[in-house]
């Protein structure tokens, strides 16, 4: 059947580890976005151990109220990995093997150089009927099943790394092929300007627009534009977007705009530098390292990122990055100077193109009545010359929030000032 | 009613920025957790979005399920937080002004001199019968409602922030309070004996004991073995899981204990080096600064943690940590040679008592066929030398995973070093 796509979604997790508070369940949060991305609403989340009986209430409950389940885990090849054989049971088919399942499987094996025991055959048992989405990223196939009435149960092995890369490629695509009209969406990502004021500041006819929608959401340290069409096609749909991006790029938000649809700023600071071959250099004090590992979480950043010092405690400073120890006994280590000259000495030291620096207070303790917690000075040195501002986050906010802001608006002033759009000097909060 | 403790609990959290994947459910792995280690059963958790309809819905659901519900979310001041009053609705209970709460949330606003709106004194009403929990981290109190079947529905606050202390410190003793036994839990931390070995190693007397028990749970990196002793008071449970930890102690697991009821090995490492009047330094290539990013989250680890380089180009490890280049060029940029100088080199360049280096491949690039993705190599320096241990973990593992263990070995080598009980210049994978 084909329809105006999915109307509603549920996803359903199966896996003790979840219910046990081992793992935090980043598969839901990961399929969510994917979905609201396809236009497709999630209203419903949950998570349930490996029970055959519950398994099957609850998807016989998520089948009454929506179109498309999004199943997670449960695909194993042991005795509790039910998933398949539950939705099977509750659609009224039965299971049969699969042989090219089968075939990848002993093959995987093979490559490997390891024995395949007779439980893993299991995993290559389809549902009747079932369509099934090979697993490039381990043994498990993902696969489809839709009933008389065109809802659709999508089982997907429980491993992010398996799971997040097989949705992507295999899953919605199929999902694509589904619906009659199909949704695109564009992610304008900015930094530095609040989403009641990008509200303020839009013409209408971009706010109000219909077909594509634009709006916007927040993120940590960021607001999100979300473009989103709705076309007979991808292509039709995705030139919708793109002609939406054309237009915001005459709004007064464009010069706040770091990148579009980049999975981060940091990655969006990797490529900018690596477009015109730069490096970089990081000195850090509040942020203790974050910065560097953001930037070090990016595969290949190698050619771009040379290093950095972390200097958590004051003499550190000096020792390591020619902070004059001076300068910190009369400007205090928590300062607009401070930041530039580890900005300045990091540069030197790393012998980096661009170098970025931190300086502020954290918390729960630390601060001063000039300088309470939440106050981080950020500095970026690059060959035109050295930049600072001062962050004024809340003090109620917490270490780990306030360091993580800190290195997002970090990434996002260097590279405003690689791209000559940086306000110099600025006091944010 | 007080029974034999909670039979099944139930975890139901309100919030449409869950729904839409903006951000990740921690506060159901927290919660499941903590019951868990409260001998609690958790058999479901749901997200649903702020619809008072199908939120009714649920929760008449979870009570056929379960005796413990807990919420989390829809307690604030807009009009679409309705958790209170849509659980008042399904115990048949009106709402009423709770003052105590009023005076609360009065306060908070004039402490930090804002002002109160309206809508704020709905976050002081309450259902008639309710059990109210103060919340010393942000303005929404917390409550409980028991209807006359001895069930329980607690309601908190959705940000981790607030929830965590709250359930902990509040919600957790007047769960006791309701049960004939209490649950009490120690968890001991093993770092480099996996759960099969201690399955085997382990007199079989501890691994059959009924009360306490003691089981291996896996998690990143570590095995966590749970002692949960059951008792009429949680001074006697503790003195019941204290005296196995006793009995553990003089077992061959002893060794790779990292500690007890820790919250992680950076906390026990910058907590044996503040008992030890110790500074510490990092050295870091391939995990980029986690190290040094995990170490400075601990509030206060100024005192201990002095700073560290990541050098991630190989030029770097010559420039700010002194490695022979002629070294590097002969050895190899990852190879035991090359972590021990780098050890060597940030105990000398950050003047510190002791430092951890690590050099590796995290891939997805890189490696060779003699250091494939995955082999990374820690040393460490203190006062009695510098150990250095290679680690070859699965190449099929990704980056991120390979960093994070890579971190959480770095540490533990560091504890054992500093305990006497390091294995040196063992091959570990």
């Amino acid at each position: 059947m084909k329809n105006n796509c999915f109307e509603r979604a549920e996803i359903l997790c199966v896996g003790t580890e979840l219910l046990i508070g081992d793992i935090v369940n980043t598969n839901a949060a990961y399929l969510s976005r994917r979905l609201a991305a396809m236009g497709v609403g999630v209203y419903r989340q949950a998570v349930v151990g490996d029970n055959p009986a519950r398994l099957a209430e609850d998807v016989r409950a998520a089948l009454s109220r929506a179109d498309l389940i999004i199943m997670s885990g449960g695909l194993g090849p042991t005795y509790d990995d039910l998933t398949k054989e539950t939705v099977a049971s509750v659609f009224g088919r039965t299971m049969e093997m699969h042989e090219p399942s089968l075939a990848r499987i002993t093959q995987y094996f093979e490559a490997r150089g390891r024995v395949m025991t007779e439980n893993n055959k299991k995993q290559a048992m389809m549902p009747v009927g079932a369509t099934v989405f090979d697993n490039d990223y381990g043994t498990a196939p993902a696969l489809a099943l839709e009933n008389e009435k065109g809802q659709v149960v999508v089982m997907l092995p429980g491993p992010p790394r398996e799971l997040e890369p097989l949705f992507r490629e295999r899953v919605e695509p199929y999902l694509h092929t589904r619906c009659e009209a199909v949704m695109f969406s564009r992610n304008v990502h900015i930094i530095g300007m609040g989403e009641s004021m990008i509200d303020a500041i839009l013409p209408h006819d971009i706010l109000e627009s219909e077909n594509p929608t634009v709006a916007p959401y927040c993120a940590t340290g960021e607001v999100r534009l979300r473009v989103t069409a709705r076309a007979a096609s991808i292509s039709e749909a995705t030139a919708l977007c793109d002609a939406m991006v054309e237009k915001l790029k005459q709004t007064p938000v464009w010069p706040f705009v770091y990148g579009i649809d980049v999975p981060s700023p940091e990655a969006a600071l990797v490529a900018e530098l690596a477009a015109r071959s730069m490096t970089l250099s990081v000195a850090e004090s509040c942020t203790g390292g974050l910065i560097a590992k953001r930037l070090t979480d990016i595969p290949g950043c190698s050619d771009v990122v040379a290093g950095g010092a972390v200097t958590y405690q004051t003499r550190e400073k000096t020792a390591v990055l020619g902070v004059p120890a001076d300068l910190i006994a009369r400007e205090g280590v928590v300062s607009e100077a401070v930041a530039r000259a580890m900005a300045e000495g990091a540069r030197k030291r790393f012998d980096t193109d661009v170098s970025i620096a931190t300086t502020g207070y954290a918390g729960p303790g630390g601060g001063t009545e000039k300088e309470p917690v939440g106050t981080v000075y950020v500095a970026v040195s690059a060959p035109q010359g050295t930049i600072c501002t001062r962050y004024a986050m809340s003090s109620k906010r917490d270490r780990a929030y306030i360091r993580e802001l800190a290195a997002t608006y970090a990434f996002s002033d260097a590279l405003g000032f690689l791209r000559g759009v940086a306000d110099e000097g600025a006091e944010k909060s």
